[in-house]
């Protein structure tokens, strides 16, 4: 594997693609990332280098760029900012591996097709994930390829974590808890097992808290369960979206208001959780800084809902020796972790204020039963190990 | 209030109605109880005295008898079992009281008003609930009727307990998490404040596990929160109901199998749980008698999902001090206590094996941190209880 070259990651989104490039040694440094937000609507791209030093700036007019042609204008600027320096590998963010695919994979037809017949699954999220994989195979062929999923990390869960009960036949159809936020656990897991590895090891709770939010209960480094379930919809309430809600208030939906699909999916997904409640702002920051009690109810309702899941992840555990925060609100509000501790004190969890509020690594005190930590989150340079390990092997 | 005189139970549901018919003194023993079954489809009507002992047994063609019908036969056959003894009162058993109906109450004209705007809360139980109250309104316009509320128990929870990641103005609107069984929860921890009154204040969960089933966490004898939310099909799997589900599954039923309202509210609440994961039963009794792998997969999750639920309650509550079986599973299924007691053992909880199979009061080891309850559960001697009140104070 020639060390001049590199390896490139796409995390493709509804209406935005983020990209990154790294050096192909392990652990390469970040050469330059950025994305194109806006696709559809306004496509603007930016890309910094690793300082953050501004390196590409363009905007198009609205409707100008797809998700195949902002994947063309991010090869474009690619070939201009390497300048002759090869890319070894593709790696690509895919919401959903479904069943089958446990680990990273090398995209060939078969797995393409594959993973477009899970598009029922993900409607909103897997058919953009694929869009880049089709334009660079047809952009460039013979550079591979690597799908790394965000449900593979939790295909190790016990089988009754991913049921629900529904009747068998809907089941084995794939209606199932899949569980999210893979990629970021995995990286959390991987790098907690590099500095601390007797406490990877151990009965762990990790709470990734960003506009999407999850937590994972993890033992000897592996899944146990998560609380999203079959969407990214279900289980912690984020900052649009509801979280787990009763079956029973979508019927009431449909029959007392007449809402259909879409309009429940647009409800659930883009008006609820903190927005939603707060009525201001689907932002941490912001309600942090609202003095309306609708901002403060929100934010309580979050936190309430977090220590709850807490609590049946530590049943599904039987016991939890470690919490990890991580992601934009884990990683960077001292609040939310202390209020979310302060629920946890029954199973033992002691915060240590200032500890906490300079947002050192480990913010429990020593004596705590149950320690609390921050590990930053960073899933393109999962993918990007990912993907230098498939290449490798194949 | 005179002693020769009785107070009359009905508990109506979707095609049966219970009936219980006590001596009006304070905790006056049954006089006799039956229910009338099959309504609209092959109405049968049955009655026993205090011992098991039948005093009346009638059937009718199908369809020859809706809820008001199958109300005047009881009324006719109280007035015959009776023979002259006045009832004092009527106690109905109604699902829902919104937000407004925290306590029994006694029904006229607004109050029934007040109950049927609530149909839309629960269309698939408030209307049977108050067809009872019509009939015995129009047949004996003169005896008092009170309306006992599921809900209304669980009114004490604190806001956050009940409320979920919706927009605002939907909650403000009663989509909210009601929960039920209250009546069920109110009886046991009654018994217990008699019996137990140190345990009673203390932090419990206590399971209601019938076809039906849910948790419910009690601090200081008060509802902190519950399994059911808007509807009666959240929380725990049970005999046909899925319990707590993904609402992204509902998306996918609507937009793949392009199922409406109506088809869901069939699958969720009467083809799933128990009956629809083992594709035998929702009977737990035939499935603990099944060797098939399918019945035991059925049983795990049943327990799994309790599990993970005292877990989500112990939480709520800051720890938890005693759990407290009831209902048809509950007090009858040995196995079912145990195992969800081993997936407790955590929390501190340690079971006594042999008083476990004999079905003891206290289940749990001398010395273990969480005690463990037998509290056989009778919601409509709760009715009857409330019935007195009422009448006694108005």
């Amino acid at each position: 594997m020639p060390q001049q070259g590199c390896i490139a990651v796409l995390n493709a989104g509804s209406s935005s693609i983020k990209f990154a490039v790294y050096e192909a040694e392990r652990d390469g440094p970040l050469l330059f990332h950025g994305q194109v937000e806006g696709i559809g609507v306004a496509p603007h791209l930016k890309a910094t280098d690793a300082d953050g030093k501004s390196v590409a700036e363009q905007r198009w007019d609205a409707g100008a760029l797809d998700h195949h042609a902002a994947t063309d204008a991010i090869l474009e600027l690619g070939r201009k900012l390497l300048a002759g320096r090869p890319v070894l590998a593709f790696g690509h963010r895919v919401v959903h591996g479904g069943t089958a695919f446990a680990a990273p994979t090398r995209v060939d037809a078969g797995v393409l097709k594959a993973l477009a017949e899970l598009v029922p699954l993900a409607p909103l999220h897997q058919p953009h994930n694929l869009a880049p994989i089709e334009a660079i195979a047809r952009a460039v062929p013979h550079i591979p390829q690597v799908a790394c999923f965000d449900t593979a990390f939790h295909r190790s869960q016990p089988a009754l974590a991913q049921e629900f009960g529904l009747p068998r036949k809907l089941t084995a159809e794939g209606v199932r808890r899949y569980g999210f936020h893979g990629l970021s656990y995995d990286f959390i897991l991987t790098q907690l097992g590099e500095a601390m590895p007797a406490l990877a090891r151990s009965r762990l709770i990790v709470a990734h808290l960003g506009n999407g939010a999850s937590l994972c209960a993890v033992r000897d480094g592996k899944s146990v369960a998560s609380t999203m379930g079959f969407t990214a919809v279900d289980g912690l309430m984020m900052g649009t979206r509801t979280g787990a809600l009763d079956p029973g208030v979508l019927l009431y939906l449909m029959e007392r208001h007449g809402m259909d699909a879409h309009a429940i999916e647009d409800l659930l997904y883009r008006q609820s959780g903190l927005l939603g409640v707060s009525g201001i702002s689907s932002d941490m920051r912001a309600l942090r800084q609202s003095s309306a009690a609708e901002a403060r109810e929100a934010i309580a309702l979050f936190v309430y809902r977090i220590v709850r899941e807490i609590g049946s992840l530590a049943a599904a555990l039987g016991g939890v020796d470690g919490i990890v925060f991580s992601a934009g609100i884990g990683e960077n509000d001292p609040r939310t972790r202390a209020e979310v501790a302060a629920g946890c004190r029954w199973l033992g969890l002691e915060i240590d204020e200032e500890r906490n509020r300079r947002g050192e690594t480990r913010i429990s005190t020593d004596r705590s039963a149950v320690s609390a930590w921050i590990i930053p989150t960073d899933e393109e340079s999962m993918i990007a190990r990912y993907t230098r390990q498939v290449i490798a092997g194949s």
